[in-house]
């Protein structure tokens, strides 16, 4: 690592972390992932996305010293009125970090490792997708597919949400037209995650082989269309009253209860 | 229900909804509880909670009319501007109400009519708190006991994140000291979740009987002291590399294996 102690809010060298609101998602565009918090950069140094720079207070970049030491990367220090100025917020957690997004696997690659994958439809929150993906990470879920109108996992608010677990769990997005590209899932038993009172409880599957358990938004749920295409329609039981569980929460008990 | 217009931000019929900002919890303080978003109103409206008033937007308030026209209830109805200058942000949900803080119930009388309980220990967030409520409503757990150092269930955030069921699990405060106070719960089988290597899978455990789960906050957990008193130390099967998940996700997977 390089250690760069920085004054000025308008040095280019820190435009990977430049204007970073909400409102904003210039930075993914770029296609440059944020990473925020000591536990989420170290998560992004641990994986296999290539860091590009590091942008904290001294507290936090010393905390990091370990894990950074051995990164060819520029490591910006500077006070915390000059970090919240560059990034357009104040900056809580002391440190950020920016990554290359790479190349997105091909899915028959990322299958072929599988045995047990979650596809989602139409997740358009970031935070649901973010802790989605962490719960993902904590059942040994192997991949994640998307259809193209989920939010980008990548963006700065999933990747904070997902603790940085977003980074190693596998993810693409499936082709068009949705969902006749639930064909590439060959060989998986499909289940669908449904509250309907028709769906067969998630308890009572049989879960060997390889799987992909299909989630809606909360919300619509699942579409007919993708709801047509499993091999069986799974429920949680729910007690009388309550509608629906927070989409990445049903998930977490899905993936306990399956995997 | 007593429909009444207002278009003076200062009018003093309107103190429940005044300056409830997130850095201040007045409005708890003076044991008022605030509901928020037509869901969230209406779950209110049902609840065993006294409603004082609502005030919101005209298009919500007709969507509420069903559930408030046997309301004895004043219905105040404002412009949004009006709404948001009245509560000190902007109100994206259009329509608020407040309701009467009820006594807390008997520990003896709230146990006497539970098989399935959540014990929670220094769970100070208050959006974690109303997550882990939405999910004991939605696995049917009978009743929420608290430690003392706990956030208030009730506090506008906990009750809008838990979309309202926060209203309809009953819950209380045990008494000092903790967890002697644990005695209480004779009995009850006592479960203890930690991450600890050595704890039971929590699918290897059985649950007939009484019950309770014991649920520590994220990051430190169970104190040794609780730990000590649970009858069994159970885990959830997690991947290598992922430390803990969400308290309230954690509960949810808990309460679906166990209930």
């Amino acid at each position: 690592m390089q250690l760069i102690e920085v004054d000025d809010p308008a040095d280019p060298r820190l435009d990977d972390f430049r204007a970073l609101t909400d409102a904003d998602v210039r930075a993914d565009r770029r296609g440059i992932v944020i990473a925020e918090g000591v536990n989420v950069v170290e998560r992004l140094a641990r994986s296999p996305y290539r860091t590009r720079a590091v942008f904290g207070v001294r507290s936090r970049i010393e905390a990091l010293t370990p894990v950074l030491a051995d990164l060819d990367v520029p490591v910006f220090v500077a006070d915390k009125w000059l970090l919240s100025d560059v990034v357009g917020f104040r900056v809580t957690r002391g440190v950020l970090a920016s990554a290359d997004r790479p190349p997105p696997p091909s899915i028959a690659a990322l299958l072929g490792r599988a045995e047990r994958v979650a596809v989602l439809e139409g997740l358009n929150d970031f935070e649901n997708l973010g802790a989605l993906f962490r719960n993902a990470a904590a059942f040994g879920v192997d991949a994640v597919l998307l259809d193209a109108r989920c939010a980008d996992p990548l963006y700065r608010r999933s990747v904070r949400v997902s603790m940085g677990h977003v980074l190693r769990v596998p993810f693409a997005v499936l082709p068009e037209p949705w969902p006749g590209s639930l064909d590439l899932l060959r060989g998986f038993r499909l289940f669908a995650l449904t509250p309907r009172a028709g769906a067969v409880p998630l308890r009572s599957v049989a879960t060997e082989g390889r799987w992909a358990v299909l989630l809606g938004a909360e919300g619509p749920g699942l579409s007919d269309a993708a709801l047509d295409r499993a091999d069986v329609q799974v429920r949680i039981p729910m007690a009388d009253g309550v509608d629906s569980l927070n989409v990445a929460t049903a998930a977490a008990v899905a993936f306990a209860q399956l995997c």
